[in-house]
């Protein structure tokens, strides 16, 4: 048998397995995200020492820093996954919520009723507790989930999968619940399986999450770019705006919500943009600036492609506009629609901004780096969503489910209410 | 300029437009409305002319007769758009709603708030009260429209577009907010517009639905499939059975919710079979039979390409099931996910097929034909989804929002949350 047909044949023993899943009451699941949060403590030392191997291979094959500091997984990095999973037992569920319930007639009543997804497939980077944040959202929203980690991870996040999987077969759970794939081969083959897969999560660079895509029928989930913009309007407190520039760039640089561009009204460039420039320059921040904002400070020219770059370092390119017309529409054309945010005194300036900038975030005097699912309440994401169907933003709970309409009759047929003999009678119940 | 141009140029035109369309307050979308039914009846005789030359058209072509009745737009029809504008005006205003509203910590407080999708291009068939019913949704949520309809119907649509067009710019609408492409080659330039256009809603035959969602990186929401079934479990009531079968297969046979596939638990069988295969071929109805159904009555043989065979026609095929949990894995793996009914007086039956199907209508004791947006209350429909992801089933209204989250906030910075100095203190509001 062939590697292709293995993946297919999973993938369907799986899909099979989904529509058990969705059935599971809200105290199974939550007893086994009980169970997996003991689970996890009593298999620390195995992780842990899982994560020590994975670290040395890293530190031999010389990774950089970044990457390593990522990857670990020490007693800090557990205790802040146990703390997830007790949030998301706190959490309410997020399935059979009813968003509807109408009377259509006599009899007949249409209930809107909230289920999982079905199989979600999240493929991501290097971050082991990024395995346990997604195999317990998954499991809370009643889901199946195929994971596919970084292979730098590879130990620990068999370790890591091992305990959560023997916790979920202890609870009950249909063996499908929780899949790891460990080639990146498997990935292609995945790609293929669109009968089975429900949705694609792809975590990872642009060239990765265009790849997927680009040669899928799945649904994807995913950003593509993290090109976010602050502007500065006419009437802003100094104060406020020197402190939120900073923060969004430089409080950590390699993530989709720091900002890349800042634009900025021409009433406000000289109160802002040399004292702005000296306190990034300070932080080891370069600056690209329009001619006009090289007038004021010196810096590097912006180029063109500066407007469409996601740097994702400690870099910022600048440029003076006319108006927030203008900045507005910057944003819309340059932008990645993932998070904006406006500072200004002026609330028609904030109403305007809120309304036509086209993002997932559209944010008022403060950092765009906000824009993740623990800061927003959520307990924890999936990731961010970039594309404007179904979830935007960063995707939780919420953005697992779908909703199916069950109508509830009493031998009703249509060719009544096509003849006339009966008349829908629609009526809004609860 | 070449023709391709000239669609990108306009979609991107369209974009720009679409902005405005978004800060649209309510009063003006009605406004809008009204005028536009205003001018329908005003323009009625030139809409009849141009349909007469239509039909005219569609006979000396000699287009088969169920074409030609969709085509016609006559008095009633108009009176039937004219009553569906004024549903519309009733709905509350899908934009704006605050979905939540939670405070972070002081003075920074999330809002969950619905908004338009942006550009979303309707391609729809030969019935011209379509474009009525789709321009006018869009325009009630906010989107911008673009709309290719039936070439059969040009004249009709192009008159109705032209009343549409003139109300809208009257009322005050962005120039963008409805187009109407002639051409079918421009469809294809279409296609590859994804920078402005944000939803593609395509209507039609299956492959034409597929050479769509093959050919473009736009998100598409359209049903490939309506393969529907009826399963009757063991506890049933003929006189329940009879009507809703004879409904869902023979009210109206050329639509996606029409029944295809009959699922009769064996227990079922003699007492169900004979009578509705007698009641059917009454109505002309060509029976195709599994082995065990051919015992009970005398038809064709049902092949395996007969569970994933959308007939749209005056043919059903019949299949005896071992129980319940056969009939859902058959309808779970042949079916289409978009309406499946179960005939039973058992309540658990009812609960275990509501929670296993894994549909976008599971419905009790009643007739599939009742999935569809204007029975459901939502006034009308843009089409029927069977993807899983943002919209499924009719689509009304609410399928034509997304969200974006607005945080306001007073300088707030995320350093401050990182190093500890300040803690997140969620709080939901209202």
């Amino acid at each position: 048998m062939n590697r292709k047909e293995t993946i297919y044949e999973m993938t369907a023993a799986i899909k099979a397995d989904s529509f058990r899943m969705a059935a599971l009451p809200l105290k199974t699941r939550n007893d086994a995200l009980e169970k997996i949060a003991a689970s996890l403590r009593a298999g620390a030392k195995k992780i842990f020492e899982a994560n020590r191997r994975d670290l040395e291979r890293a530190q031999l094959e010389k990774q950089p820093a970044p990457l390593i500091k990522r990857l670990r997984f020490d007693q800090a990095k557990l205790d802040e996954c146990l703390t997830g999973i007790e949030s998301l037992l706190k959490l309410p569920d997020p399935l059979f919520k009813t968003l509807l319930k109408r009377e259509l007639d006599q009899g007949l009543v249409l209930h809107k009723v909230t289920c999982p997804i079905g199989v979600i497939g999240v493929i991501f980077e290097s971050r082991p507790d990024a395995l346990v944040q997604i195999a317990t959202l998954c499991l809370k929203s009643g889901n199946c989930a195929i994971l596919k980690g970084g292979s730098e991870a590879a130990e620990t996040n068999k370790a890591l999968y091992d305990a959560i999987f023997a916790a979920g077969m202890d609870a009950g759970l249909p063996e499908g619940f929780l899949t790891l794939v460990e080639s990146r081969a498997d990935i292609d083959s995945l790609l293929k399986c669109n009968e089975n897969i429900d949705l694609l999560i792809p975590r990872g660079s642009n060239e990765f999450v265009q790849y997927i895509m680009n040669n899928t029928k799945i649904p994807v989930m995913g950003h593509a770019d993290g090109i976010c913009h602050i502007y500065v309007d006419e009437d802003f407190h100094l104060e406020k705006a020197l402190p939120v520039i900073v923060d969004a760039k430089t409080q950590y640089t390699a993530v989709c919500n720091a900002v890349e561009t800042l634009l900025v009204h021409k009433a406000a460039a000289e109160k802002l943009i040399p004292s702005l420039v000296s306190k990034l320059e300070e932080k080891g921040v370069i600056v690209k600036g329009c001619p006009e904002v090289r007038e004021l400070v010196d810096c590097e020219p912006a180029k063109d492609q500066d407007w469409t770059t996601e740097y994702l370092d400690t870099v910022i390119s600048i440029k003076i506009v006319e108006d927030i017309d203008e900045a507005i529409s910057h944003i819309n054309r340059f932008g990645s629609h993932h998070t904006d945010s406006i500072i200004t005194e002026n609330p028609e300036s904030v109403e305007k901004f809120m309304l036509l900038v086209d993002s997932a975030g559209v944010y008022h005097n403060c950092s765009t780096r906000f824009a993740d699912g623990y800061r927003y309440g959520f307990g924890a994401e999936v990731g961010v969503s970039t594309v404007k169907l179904h979830a935007r933003g960063p995707v939780g709970l919420d953005g697992l489910v779908t909703y199916k309409y069950r109508l509830y009759g009493n031998g009703h047929v249509v060719s009544d209410y096509a003849s006339g003999a009966k008349k829908f009678n629609f009526r809004d119940l609860e």
